[in-house]
């Protein structure tokens, strides 16, 4: 994908607006660190590493408009609960606060060092795959989830490159839809085969055996490789579990978080109900109706076959 | 559930189009067998066993207005391919053929007659309960989808009847939203406590343990307990049995094909793309995406708890 779905010009961050797509192509100018909070919280960006990038830059913003260190930070942190990579960018932001320059080349390090890692594990990924396959992803785990190239779609690009891929299943991610808006988008734009499904379509696939194999992103990784990840995320794990094939996932080390023995504590994000009742703004279901809307879940380790990161591969199981 | 979702006056059949529900509460009117045949193929009506009921009106129509005998059965045994229901009210009526009187007291039979064998169902799935409990269905398998009353949601009506449901919890059913459109409306309009949740969210609802039991309806039942029921029923059988919580699937004899020793040979209806572009009307995915859209799939028997028919309860584990 060659376009840049962020921009930095030294005075502000210019981003693709990610809830336009795929009928429009927005950018915002994000302007300020609350701008950037609020880029955040309303999901404009999304995707566990942008979060964390986007953030960084949401430092420097802040730091140069003369923000208050504390208030900076706490307006940061506080956008969503379940990325790692939001925290991990702004523990290494807070370190050199204090200096515009450090800020500023930090936020860039950060971006530059999430697109190497991607491509990273993009090569190892890819190395895991023998034949020509059919690939099952969810979500977007993509350009536009990190500082460009993608986790997930980060091994499908490499293995597109390499030969190696049939076909693409993108699940369309309920509610927020970023599979069908999001990967199908990216994907199509690099001529990388891919077909809609909605996500309760998984078992068919399996059961018709149309797919080989799964590779999602996360959003944490705890110290024994438990994932959570966007919701719908352990069904299909369970689901590949069942069927023998396998179920990988792939995040750089930004998403890990060796303070979690293992994922049962992870904060589960639950977003506003209109989320599910409205589709693009079309009423789903009666008015005022009841909606439980978590966000991610919480895929056990011993239900993937290996986790992808730029260091290597590591086999919980 | 009060509303006539259907009514035969005796010259025509006028139906709830279910397409505009929740939204709009529109009736139509069926006067010849090729309305019924369009009123089947467009999803105006749907539920395995109504599908059946509403072609058995279709064959009287056809006969009152002089159809040729072939042409009625040809035009309307084609219209959907998977329901069991729909072949065997067109088997019953054609053994009738050549009376109107009495094949329109076939079509009020095997209407009536669904009506009593849902309320056994209900009566029957209500004493396999325990307690208060949490349920999730999928789709609708409501009075809706039925003659009235309902086959998984007769159960539903029955056990909070005696005091046994305290949250349904119902899956919105991608991509035709069955679930959020139809089985919130009819459970909402009879009181019943439901909550709203994407089909990608069972797996997070049971590792939270927040649902005790499945209960879903059929389209066709194979003659060793193999199931099909709308896409994503399979997905949600692996996922309790995972979870080792019972998973039941509420359905009359006339859902039953003993002509098929298992489900593997069950037609499949594949539907439009746009259905999964489209969310009513609004495009949810780029133009030209290609799409993979089976309405149905096959639940293996050995993942079934028990199948819950007006005869008693067959369990194939």
């Amino acid at each position: 994908m060659e376009e840049r779905h962020i921009k930095w010009d030294g005075r502000k961050l210019t981003v693709l607006d990610q809830r336009a797509l795929p009928n429009r192509e927005i950018y915002l100018d994000l302007e300020s660190y609350k701008d950037v909070a609020w880029a955040i919280k309303e999901m404009v960006v999304r995707g566990a590493p942008l979060i964390g990038i986007v953030a960084a830059f949401g430092v420097v913003l802040g730091f140069k408009k003369g923000g208050k260190k504390e208030e900076v930070f706490k307006v940061l942190s506080s956008t969503r609960p379940t990325a790692r990579n939001l925290f991990w960018a702004l523990e290494a932001m807070e370190k050199v606060w204090g200096d515009e320059r450090d800020l500023e080349e930090k936020a860039l390090e950060i971006w530059r060092e999430d697109v190497e890692a991607n491509r990273k594990i993009g090569k190892i990924g890819a190395s895991l795959i023998d034949g020509e396959v059919r690939i099952l992803t969810h979500c977007n785990a993509g350009a536009l989830a990190t500082g460009g190239y993608g986790t997930a779609l980060g091994v499908v690009r490499k293995a597109f490159e390499e030969g190696k891929v049939e076909m693409v299943y993108a699940c369309e991610t309920r509610p927020y839809l970023q599979g069908a808006r999001l990967t199908v988008w990216e994907l199509q734009k690099d001529g990388i085969p891919v077909t809609l499904v909605c996500d309760n379509m998984v078992g068919f696939l399996l059961w018709k055996d149309m797919v080989d194999l799964a590779v999602v992103g996360a959003d944490r990784v705890a110290k024994n490789g438990d994932v959570a990840n966007k919701i719908g995320t352990y069904g299909i794990s369970v689901l590949f579990k069942e069927h023998k094939k396998p179920f990988y996932v792939a995040a750089p080390k930004s998403s890990w978080d060796y303070s979690l023995e293992d994922g049962t504590s992870i904060v589960i994000e639950e977003r506003d109900a209109k989320e599910v009742l409205e589709i693009r703004g079309v009423p789903i279901a009666p008015p005022g109706t009841r909606v439980f809307n978590p966000s991610f879940d919480i895929t056990p380790a011993e239900n993937i076959t290996a986790i992808i990161s730029e260091e290597g591969v590591f086999r919980p199981r």
